[in-house]
């Protein structure tokens, strides 16, 4: 998505450890405009998947995943992010630990929310080492539900996750594939036929 | 705003302590057309303020913001939340005490995203003690930006917070107005001449 690499190249920065900030447009300040073509870009690429809900993790999913509701037509669920691993009955939940924070985080999502027969989107700001989507789908696996596959804002090419989810056969859509941050720089994977 | 009093009749539910709890489409799982639909409300009641941000806390707070954002053409800024007292120098930041959950967090947002010349709306999802808005109020003073107003998709009109930020001069624009939750009923407010 050209729009997106363009903001990224134009106000993300590059910080030690492989990290691309976005918090300019995505993280802590958010750019409604690039938000609503996200959604629809989303709802297009699933728009065969017969999609019935789009799950997220709190807080910087919620935006993105709003809009692809609200392009889909569709009820949006953000997964609650616990720091304590908190037992709760009436909740799915699932362990994640965050490798740029190095914390474990509960998150969970509530059963009365959630139907045996749901066509599930995943989406997320960011796939790296793909904790996070790996959470939703060991939710998705308890609660029996079908997920159609993964929506990814920022897709860093070069960790693990991208290709952990491929081999279980999830399909993912990335908006931004980042191949590479080295020195500074971040360079995109080329994609046939974009745009 | 008669869609989203009905919504709370039908799918919110009251528990003790004067607790409302709008998991079904607010808090949790998220109705993205009804956020689309405050989004536009808010920007239709604040059209006149010449708004250049909106502000909200993490996390229930950044759907119903970011439709606002994008009804008015404004970016939008998320304060975050931590669980501890952290200094950060590149951050304007207040502590928020939440009745709710009984903890202190602080909240922040990024200087960088912030300019002397705003004129900031602030959302959030629900006004009862007032404690996340005055929070932002303390941030805002601390940048010396203008805040414009508060926008509120749920006000407890039973708590103090509208009656102190009113005394301080805030404008706040409330979508629903709940007067009471005794008895495990939803009671609003009468509002003249609304919708």
């Amino acid at each position: 998505m050209k729009e997106l690499e363009e903001k990224i190249r134009q106000f993300g920065t590059v910080l030690p450890g492989n990290v691309l900030k976005v918090d300019a447009f995505l993280n802590h300040q958010v750019d409604p405009v690039l938000m609503q073509h996200i959604g629809q870009e989303f709802a297009a690429r699933f728009k065969d998947a017969k999609i019935t809900k789009v799950w997220t993790v709190e807080s910087s999913g919620i935006a993105p995943a709003v809009m692809t509701g609200l392009a889909l037509g569709v009820p949006v669920i953000f997964a609650r992010k616990h720091k304590s691993l908190t037992l709760n009955s009436g909740m799915y939940t699932a362990d994640v630990y965050s490798y740029t924070k190095k914390t474990t985080n509960r998150i969970s999502i509530s059963k009365r929310y959630v139907d045996k027969t749901d066509r599930v989107l995943l989406i997320d700001d960011f796939l790296a080492n793909g904790q996070a989507v790996e959470g939703m789908l060991q939710i998705a696996d308890q609660a029996g539900v079908e997920v159609v596959g993964a929506g990814i804002v920022i897709e860093k090419c070069f960790q693990p996750g991208s290709a952990e989810l491929a081999a279980k056969g999830v399909r993912v859509e990335s908006l931004a594939k980042v191949s590479s941050l080295a020195d500074g720089q971040v360079s995109f994977k080329q994609t046939e036929g974009e745009d």
